[in-house]
């Protein structure tokens, strides 16, 4: 299997759309619409006392402020570890000395080639925020039993968000 | 906050892509890149023995084979778990007489507007796959155990099929 062609529908800021030509497990070609996009890093941040750093953020998307870790574009070419430091200085202003990978998960593999690395952040240490215009972010802290009351009531509803939460939770109580 | 406008920059088969204009916290315009999506459903099946049905299958987005969890698109107004009933029989040729709502998640929130509504199916009854022509699917039975260690080392690296079955665990083992 192997893409065989595209063609580029819309080249965005943030995102390419294309039409690609793929060769199918039965050697025949089909047509796939699909979201280009450069993948992304996130942490979950562990504050020393144990207590986990959400954001709350306003989305477009959702038209709602919604809860989720630190998270952001991947630079052509840039580490993902790196990429999450720099998310997490700017939008909680604190630098992670410590990075835990949890791998990477597809987002939405159906359409959407985003591949978002997942890590847990610790041993924190406080620097300065530095937002961008059209980023607004309040921290929220919980503890983790609290964070996973707000996914089975569904208050926690992004999915990169949950994933980091419900791995750090068996991870650490050796489920 | 609100969406003031759009601009239907790409009218897709499965998505469109819209330029949106929202009114920000701060009461100012800004303008955002959305991929706008009808949404889909996910089901973990559970079969009669515990152990949980996976299903492997090409996605041109990867350019390889994932591993995940039955899943569709909403059609327009269609109930979520109408939605994932079909898509596990078409899938998997099993009919749930059970489903448990794990509530939704947002997939990528930072452009996309899917919401992807979760479900753990039980109480199966096998009837017949009828799977579409670009669909490729295989079943792959695993015990939770497995399932846990293939999220781990990242051979399950579909962000739905983590929750899920991430989900399950800390449900049913009482974490």
């Amino acid at each position: 299997m192997s893409k065989l062609r595209e063609e580029i529908i819309y080249h965005g800021r943030i995102l390419d759309l294309a039409r690609e030509t793929h060769q199918m497990p039965n050697k025949k070609e089909s047509g796939f619409e699909i979201v280009q996009h450069p993948g992304g890093a996130a942490a979950l941040p562990v504050l020393p006392d144990g207590r986990l750093l959400l954001i709350r953020q306003f989305r477009p998307a959702a038209q709602d402020y919604i809860y989720e870790i630190p998270a952001g574009r991947l630079e052509p070419g840039e580490d993902a570890a790196m990429c999450v430091a720099r998310e997490l200085e700017e939008e909680v202003g604190y630098q992670p000395q410590h990075l835990e990978s949890l791998g990477y998960v597809y987002s939405s593999v159906g359409f959407c080639t985003e591949k978002i690395y997942l890590f847990i952040a610790s041993d924190l240490q406080q620097t300065q925020t530095a937002l961008e215009p059209d980023e607004f972010i309040e921290p929220h802290i919980v503890t983790l039993d609290k964070a996973l009351e707000m996914i089975s009531t569904g208050v926690i509803d992004d999915a990169k968000t949950q994933i980091a939460l419900l791995r750090y939770a068996i991870n650490h109580r050796k489920v």
